[in-house]
């Protein structure tokens, strides 16, 4: 099931229906060029996948997990509870969700002992980089790049505000 | 694990503290005399153990599982990912839970495929009937036991109701 | 008001623009080999047909009941109340539903003493499947069936899993 | 099951718990001086006493019946289903109810074709008033008794200002 | 702003943009053959319109009011603290409506001593028989009225059933 | 119904049982010597009240109307409906609401045209500063006391972080 | 980053997205001739902006700032931290808010000293209407021109009464 | 400002009333031997301590922050909007909270490019073991002790099932 070598970032998500947000996790750690993994690994059709994810995990290499799901979306608390990776979790809006609250809830209502860090309903970015930070917490290179990004993101604010001032 | 010989309903839940609320099943099993077993079984504490019992069941001579959680509730949708048995759900308006909404969703709201018989907000004493509703479907004497049920449920209405009109 | 001979299952459900959301019930039920009947019964527009429903189900032969409605939804908890049968309730987000939340907590928050075995939001096919679940009890075929249906999920996952990877 | 000769209003509600609740409704029609009759009609417990309830409502005398109940409260929409006459719900927030979110719902999002008049979370007191109102559409004294309530009312509003001012 | 004579139920609504879901309860009306008036009265934008409507309404011969109004909707609730007539709110979800919950909750959560009778959330269509069911208190021929309607109802749901079950 | 002479701001509520959430209204306006006044006006019990309180506010030489309710509150909404004086809404938590969300949405939800000022659930304190903000836009001595207040909020930090480090 | 000379009311909002609600109020001010400015600042993205744009409002010569944001929306209460002008929140349903309940409460809910005066949900008109409301505290030319657009509002619900009523 | 020599971890929090709180986190981290610091820093009544902090934290060595907030909770978000340090959330459930609901809403809804780990309603515990997964990844020794550490919270289970069993 491991797909790239050295990489430091497994993403995965319930279904291939959650590709379309999940991307964006992938799309970040190109940016900043991290290495990472993506695959489907469902917590309910394919219960002993993710146990096997989550218990190789760490000794595959990967540092940190993103796990995207939605409705009664088991996968990160589940896959969190097997391995000692900080674990992202990201609720989707899927089609079977009742507007977000059931993912949402959860995924972020863990249990103490099994933290997940959870982000914004869909913000599979945000999931890619907050795993950058991590990364960065031992990489001085990475904390450069995002330094630069925060900058990257100021300057466009000020594009835009520039141009609506006019 | 396995705590009774020829118990045909299986209580688990995440937590010791569930048991003040999950008891109301066992009560209602001993009323109708059906077997069962009862411990804790937590999912994000004890995957493996969940996993072994959910694996088992079926092969231990089970035929229902009732299972309690609250918060991001997963026991009761994982265990129905690895058993075929019908699994029903008790959400439990636990201290971590916000006011029991994230109890029932992620209890209830199991992707297709997987499916969780819910019960009410800390309705383990439905949960019980429910399981003898699932075990009277092949025993004509528990199908008895229920039609008394029901009238003493109404006889007992009717009394309070008497003694009110006064 | 029979309508096949010999079924196990009876699907209900409040009205006939419920229809499109129900007969993922049906479908599931014929991909098991499982005989049912389906209807239309109101528990507002025609309750005396509901109780008469409910209370003959047991006698015509049928082992479960499903039932469907949305908004204020009555049916399923109605004849949970009159049969002791095991009713499964599909909160239908239907037209007039606020986004779902009526349809399942007029389902789901039965009182102690009549269970409803609540499953996901429109997720008819999961009610489906838990009555084959309920079913299996009793019958070894259909338990191996839904080993097989359990393989299948997962194959499928492992599929598509494959080829989001390359 | 008639409790009081020449009854206008009948009081139901589903259990002896919601009495502290519905009481107040009986006091108001007190002190308007409109005759009532008060029972338990549980929809789930005693389906067939609240067929017979309702189906003998009108032909009594009753004009209006007041129906209280919690959790997935099926009494005030069932019983709407079965007479003419106007229904009034009062949502009760009962130990099983969710913040009373469940008794609201249930109630309130009757389907087109069967209305139910639903007042606000335990306010039985103005299920009350609102059967005065409505019997007020045909009885001038009435109509003079909520035009003086109105006075006390604004009076003693007054009064409480005046002391508050001081 | 008197339109029709005779008119017993009068409905009024806060924008002219909530006329495409109240002109439901014209219809009813128009069904019943039950005269009534229909105008725009707007608690925000024309207060004291509102209270010369409430003010008047009981002297001008109406029975009962309609009102229907999105978001923080004031206009149900403050005609009901001005006349003694019953006052049907009918929530409409409004563009400025947050999902509808808004409307709902600003005209049903009455405080004690002024009642307003509350239906779905668009359901002028209900509006409009429980106006019917009020008037029916004192008007056999209304009544009998009613009971063709739940007939009709009946009718309908079990000629779908046949289709259906065919 | 004018209680102080020079009142710049109007402090008014639906029922004396709202004093212990609004007088943290008026001993803000104390401690910045703004002269206020403060009475009970409600909107449900006594409308033509609340309209003549409204209606004459401006010309009394109010500056600013702050109004408190719960429920379905629809004192501040009806005041600014009637006033050009910028009316400060505060939802309160009241015995009759559910958990104040009624209370928030029936303030703030208001339609294009008649804005509320509306502040956090039982947040009176905050109300009065707004109301000496709103006042200090045309006094540079209030002014001067805000930012004071602001100083002495940060001084209160710093003094209990200081104590939590040590 | 002053965009007007002599502007009294600054509009900033969190995104150029947030443009085509928010110039809802830029429109409301030109047709009270209210001189504005309008920018972008984001939180976020441009944390030293919005510091320098609270910290130096005042002097600028701003009385009133207006700030829309959506999702987890800190701009208003952030600016409000800042600066002793009266601050309006418009919260804006933005493409990741959870149907705006997330964009309402973390405007809303500002903890005690420091207030944001909320209006509804997309209300950025409102927050114009409100903005004029209190500049005219101290401008009695626009208190006239708020008791003519209260009449315009009047005669154009009057005018669609007129018609309806037809 | 600086409390501990060589902390790796930042605990912070709003008010000193959030310490009863807060006090999890530090106690996990205690637990294992990871460096902290804690103090109180609002974001509404310093922000300018607040700003100082988020810029400070990287070059004073903290790797991690942990900020904990109730209501309209905006120190983590504004913190993740200065630091490109991990900022992990902890919603409390404060006095002035809506059961939690805002301060959840106020800290996970944050917009893609800033990041905020937010972990379950006063979930400090989860939070400081969040922390230590994220220092793990960088730390062998760390991640034995999460190892252990999840030992440990597996046999606490095991030992209260076997109590529960007998």
């Amino acid at each position: 099931m491991a797909i790239k070598k050295n990489a430091l970032v497994g993403i995965i998500m319930g279904s291939d229906s959650d590709l379309k947000v999940m991307e964006a996790a992938a799309e970040i750690l190109k940016k900043f060029e991290v290495a990472f993994e993506l695959t489907i690994v469902s917590a309910h059709r394919t219960p002993m996948r993710m146990v096997d994810y989550a218990a190789s995990a760490h000794s595959k290499g990967l540092k940190v997990i993103i796990a995207g799901a939605g409705g009664a979306a088991h996968l990160p608390g589940m896959v969190a509870s097997i391995t000692t990776l900080p674990v992202i979790g990201v609720p989707i809006k899927s089609s079977n969700s009742i507007d977000g609250w059931d993912s949402v809830l959860s995924i972020l209502q863990m249990p103490n002992g099994v933290p997940v860090a959870t982000v914004a309903l869909n913000a599979a970015k945000n999931a890619g980089i907050l795993a950058v930070e991590i990364l960065a917490t031992a990489d001085a290179a990475l904390t450069q790049k995002l330094v630069d990004f925060k900058n990257e993101m100021k300057e466009e604010v000020e594009r835009k505000a520039e141009k609506i001032e006019k």
